[in-house]
């Protein structure tokens, strides 16, 4: 190290210039960073795509309109929200399943009925800067549209466990706590409590675990004492136990829990909702949904009705967890360090043989490989460490040997002399 | 189609409410545009892989100070910019490079040189709405950070080239304009044209192409004359001769020409400036790119400097360019056809057999198959055509037969009864 990189090196990273850092709560992605999120996207897409679901997209930009009222209070208030040059009020997406309904309703009769829909993407809020807390992160969704059948809502939550047992986790290491908004609204009906305390109500149960029991004793008053009780014993449902059978029929009971203190924050959910979190409790939620039945037919002010449900998994926590857990890590570095190898490393020897290698790295690049080599002249051993920094499974050398050229396997360093016309044969049969 | 149905087809797109449509300029991508968005993109990886190069990815907003004056007036007034809640100016991206250089600045002493980082992601501007031109389009960015010599600018227009012929486009179908600011300094210089006129003459060149002779004569001024000569007997340059020739030694000179006209629009450029056009001239250009060899010290404000070269290939022209070449198109058609397809469809003629055609299907997914069935009872002719819609290969019947099973091969009807417990081998054997 000379002298001016010891100096630059001794700058800590907080008195880099501003214009050398992201907004706060926005994330760059090094490569190694970019390779450990592609791995995700990477199993996502594979889980979903094994369930029969086709990906969709949306746009992150929407009417602020369509969040409003939808959604419920909290989202709202964290909106990443703004005017635009045309005097719109629009949002940087918090969520999907808004867009999803509208998109639906827009376009519904192009398709059969169940659609079940994944996407993959980039979502944001505003908030009070705390440590940790991003303003951005990707979830998978998932969406299940045109089907009241229970059958949908196993099917919903089979994936939810699936996508997390390909990343190495197990039933020890996370648990899918199952509830039901209509256990609760049933519940309030036969207590003759009015309609429209259910919402505040609802709000009330979703805090209760979060909150100190005299604030969720406060906001339920007069019902305080029969929905601790209920929490508390956990309550019955039919419509559960059928949900968690449906899971058993595919062996996947040991990784659900029947939890009505699950409600959910977002006012769309109308039946079933589901929250995953890692067994150790460690961690915030690494996935949640529900049935959202009315939210199509409210966003089409009624002109589509379709029963719907759906779920998403964020990828900060569910990184949190991989990384807490051996297994799941290790085929998370192995996923990573693949990502930037390459096959062959092209080492030039002799300055006159460029123009031949290139030839032949463009053939070798044709045909598929990853192929790289030193863009100027450099000492041969430094090529070779490159070629070892690299992950690549063959050198070609290319010097005095001309016409021919030498080959190093670098798994045992094993070496030959092939003529340049045989190259890419003798490649193709060591390299599949 | 029912009479409800009739009337609702019967309502043009315009006429639906507004909460049913995207923000103007803004696209939704329904499972098919998805498939071809990721076609583009998984060719795009792969061959950027080839090369060597590594991903990575930025944020998608950025503080707006970042692009002033550092990218040129037109992509400053077009700016998708607002000041968010915490009274930040902020900007949607319009391009990556500023963000490349802030983060390459801030973290390029843990790489070594050179870098040869690509990222794919969505980007941004707000301009006055005209016909199909879009507010969001997503771009490939490919760059080599670290290396001054001429042999990284072949490199990067070789894999340019790459990346279209891997869409089947060929040199009939399109070609990269090769020129070099510095051709035009030197010419400057020669002429005794004061360094602060520069920017402005490199502009009038830049638009030559694009607007009304008399305009560019007025701009050029006293230059006029000399400039337009040398537009039209298209200029010596020995570095962009060389540049021709590395390109010749991987078989690609087909696919350049050398045109001093092309100066790109933005202002960090300092070397070689390509751009690539369908040789048919319908459509706008489908990449661009250059050196930027000042940009990282800029906005380092001198911390680290480092030659840098890269360009940009968005995903809106080249699906034009794509959808007019029949090969090409075929090509993106059958990825697409591809994209939604299931291997195995679970057909369930009994009811009484769900539970275990679940367990099986279970199984069947567990092991990586795409494996679909219905939700709900449902007739069996309809089943075996959701298998076909579905593209599966095989259909399994869960029936009389039990605890046989009857698959169906459905290229070509063959049917077999086999155990339950033999059915998973069975299976293997027939879809690998």
């Amino acid at each position: 190290m000379v002298a001016s990189e010891l100096i630059k090196a001794a700058v800590p990273e907080q008195r880099k210039p501003a214009s050398m850092q992201s907004l706060p709560g926005f994330r760059d992605f090094l490569p190694d960073d970019c390779a450990r999120r592609n791995y995700i996207f990477a199993r996502w897409r594979e889980v979903a795509r094994r369930y029969g679901f086709v990906e969709w997209e949306g746009p992150p930009l929407e009417a602020t309109e369509l969040y409003k009222k939808k959604s419920g209070a909290e989202i709202v208030e964290q909106l990443f929200n703004f005017t635009d040059k045309g005097e719109r009020e629009v949002a940087l997406r918090p969520e999907l399943t808004p867009t999803l309904a509208r998109v639906v309703a827009a376009h519904e009769r192009e398709f059969k009925k169940p659609l079940k829909w994944f996407s993959i993407g980039q979502f944001f809020r505003y908030e009070k800067q705390q440590r940790g807390r991003l303003r951005e992160h990707f979830q998978l969704n998932c969406d299940i549209i045109g089907e009241n059948d229970l059958a949908a809502d196993i099917e919903l939550v089979a994936l939810s466990i699936d996508l997390l047992r390909a990343f190495g986790l197990t039933e020890k290491d996370f648990v899918v706590r199952i509830s039901d908004r209509e256990f609760w609204t049933d519940f309030f009906r036969e207590k003759n409590v009015s309609a429209e305390r259910w919402d505040d109500l609802l709000q009330a149960i979703d805090k209760s675990a979060r909150e100190p029991h005299e604030k969720t004793a406060q906001r339920l008053g007069d019902l305080a004492d029969p929905v601790f009780g209920t929490l508390k014993s956990g309550g019955k449902s039919a419509k559960l136990e059928q949900l968690v059978n449906g899971l058993r029929a595919r062996g996947l009971a040991d990784f659900v829990a029947v939890d009505v203190g699950i409600v959910r924050g977002l006012a769309y959910y109308t039946g079933t909702v589901f929250e995953v979190f890692d067994r150790a409790g460690k961690f915030r939620a690494i996935a949640g949904g529900g049935r959202y039945d009315n939210l199509i037919s409210q966003l089409s002010d009624g002109a589509v009705s379709l029963p719907a449900l759906g779920f998403a998994m964020g990828d900060v926590v569910l990184s949190e967890l991989i990384n807490e857990i051996p297994r799941a890590r290790e085929g998370m570095q192995k996923a990573v360090a693949n990502a930037g190898k390459i096959d062959i490393y092209v080492v030039i020897a002799k300055e006159e043989r460029r123009a031949d290698a290139l030839a032949q790295i463009q053939q070798l690049r044709d045909r598929g490989y990853r192929v790289d080599y030193a863009l100027t002249s450099t000492k041969v051993a430094r090529q070779f460490q490159a070629a070892e920094d690299l992950g690549a499974r063959v050198a070609v050398l290319y010097g005095d040997e001309w016409p021919q050229v030498k080959t190093k396997d670098m798994s045992n360093g094993e070496q030959q002399l092939i003529s340049q016309e045989n190259l890419t044969t003798h490649i193709e049969s060591k390299l599949h």
